[in-house]
């Protein structure tokens, strides 16, 4: 594992360059927006979703600095995503990747517009012909990330975990929330390689059965960070979920048969990845990653 | 300008019935949040965004039904744009068009969600066949309606507004504020029928030019409103610029010299559409309806 964390990030450090690029300081009067957009964005994370375009792009050998653009786009995703669940009318968070959250470091209002300027940021990168030359693969990546984002997608899934406050979940409820909250953007990022490199459907279709299970793992090793994580090494608030009386996959399992089924899951996704050969094998130690992960 | 205000009417009822479409009631869980979605967007507004959409594609002979989800995703946009300023950390507005707000209600971690949803289904209706049939012009309508609502347009304009708030800002300032927050938006509605019909850049110039000019005008309009309507009428509250001390185009003008400004620029707007001849007709009547309406 630690060669693959090595990996990992040689990686972050390539999105995190690229990253830096697309949101470049400015000194207008309006510069607290791009001072949020990139207090938000840059300078943490593990860049797990990044690391999924750009593996899924090499197994079809889509050049480099396409393949970091869409990798950019998810990431940005993401961080908007974060920054809006943290404000105080939604998971009222303080720390993110050990830093203040964006509207405690800046304002409430600020944060809501970085968020929003950073949703449309990704957008305006996979529409640019930088992103890929032909337009249909530019247009098919917006048109995907667009519904896994959307209200049958990620923000779907965050009214879905709003709602629940007031309901107690069961199994399947919780899963289609997860799925929808978290898992359809790892869909997408390991699906984007595949759009990027014009594959068949089959091979598509094969990286959303890794992403689909992958997502699943992903949220329950989450879970179980929430639940035995050190607040300073994982770099947010712990008991979290827990303390707001949430169901989750450990709350309904336990923690001893949510690690069963995560580690079953992940074995699950690596099958998916069989036609790819050895040039899935990053893919690969990315889903034994996710479940080890300590932070 | 009664005739008008009929064209107008039976032009927003199909775009209402497009919105409907675009944005169908579920029984799902989180049908909260697709509520608030329809709440926000439907059931109100003279909606001259698409409307300009549909008079620019008629121009260059779009079909219809291609333009009708072009003006729908405008006008989801413009709606998200509402959502999230009235929020309580934002303007804190608690009525529009007649209504409760979106956050007023529902609340405001819908209110966050349902402007995040709307704009990215814009996005998603834009990169949908349904909208072209050439990918290179959906691609197109997405990167300009990217670039028109980001941290360099629409968002960076709110934020300029709110930094507004503890400097007084001259007439330059003021009008690359209302530029960046009203007018790019308004640009972007003016060019999508040209981008649609794939017109040559003279024209698609001709159009921005046409937009650039009527954004302004339009603004002053709704400063004067601000001032001089009368808050049943106009759907909302007035007098808010003056309250909150704001540089306006009327308070660093006065009203008499922005009633001037307003008709000098929509003189200069009609003028850009010399070229396409009486076909524009619809365009110059908007133009001449923007500063005489009451609400």
């Amino acid at each position: 594992m630690t060669e693959f964390t090595d990996v990992l990030g040689r990686s972050a450090i390539a999105v995190e360059r690229v990253l830096d690029d697309l949101l470049p300081k400015d000194d207008r009067p309006e510069a607290r927006l791009m001072d949020a957009m990139r207090h938000a964005t840059l300078g943490g994370g593990k860049r797990i979703r990044p690391f999924m375009v750009l593996s899924s792009a090499r197994l079809f050998n889509v050049a480099e600095t396409c393949a970091l653009r869409a990798a950019a786009a998810v990431e940005m995703v993401h961080c908007y995503s974060l920054v809006h669940d943290d404000l105080p009318a939604m998971d009222d968070d303080e720390l993110r990747r050990g830093q203040p959250t964006c509207h405690v470091a800046f304002d409430e209002a600020t944060a809501i517009l970085a968020g929003d300027a950073l949703v449309t940021r990704a957008f305006e990168v996979l529409a640019d012909p930088a992103t890929h030359s032909d337009p249909a693969v530019r247009c098919d990546l917006v048109a995907e990330l667009s519904r896994a984002i959307g209200a049958d997608g990620m923000v779907g899934g965050q009214m879905l975990d709003l709602v629940a406050e007031q309901h107690a979940l069961e199994m399947p409820e919780v899963t289609r929330l997860q799925r929808m909250k978290t898992g359809m953007l790892i869909a997408f990022a390991c699906e984007s390689g595949a759009i990027l490199g014009k594959a068949a459907d089959p091979v598509r279709h094969a990286l959303h059965a890794y992403a689909h299970d992958l997502g699943l793992a992903f949220q329950i090793a989450d879970d179980l960070l929430d639940v035995e994580g050190d607040e300073k090494e994982v770099g947010k608030k712990t008991g979290k979920d827990q303390g707001a009386g949430k169901a989750t996959f450990v709350s309904l399992m336990g923690v001893e048969r949510a690690r069963g089924q995560a580690r079953m899951l992940t074995d699950q996704a690596i099958q998916h990845l069989d036609l790819f050969a050895e040039k899935a094998d990053p893919l690969r130690d990315l889903a034994r990653f996710v479940i080890e992960r300590r932070t």
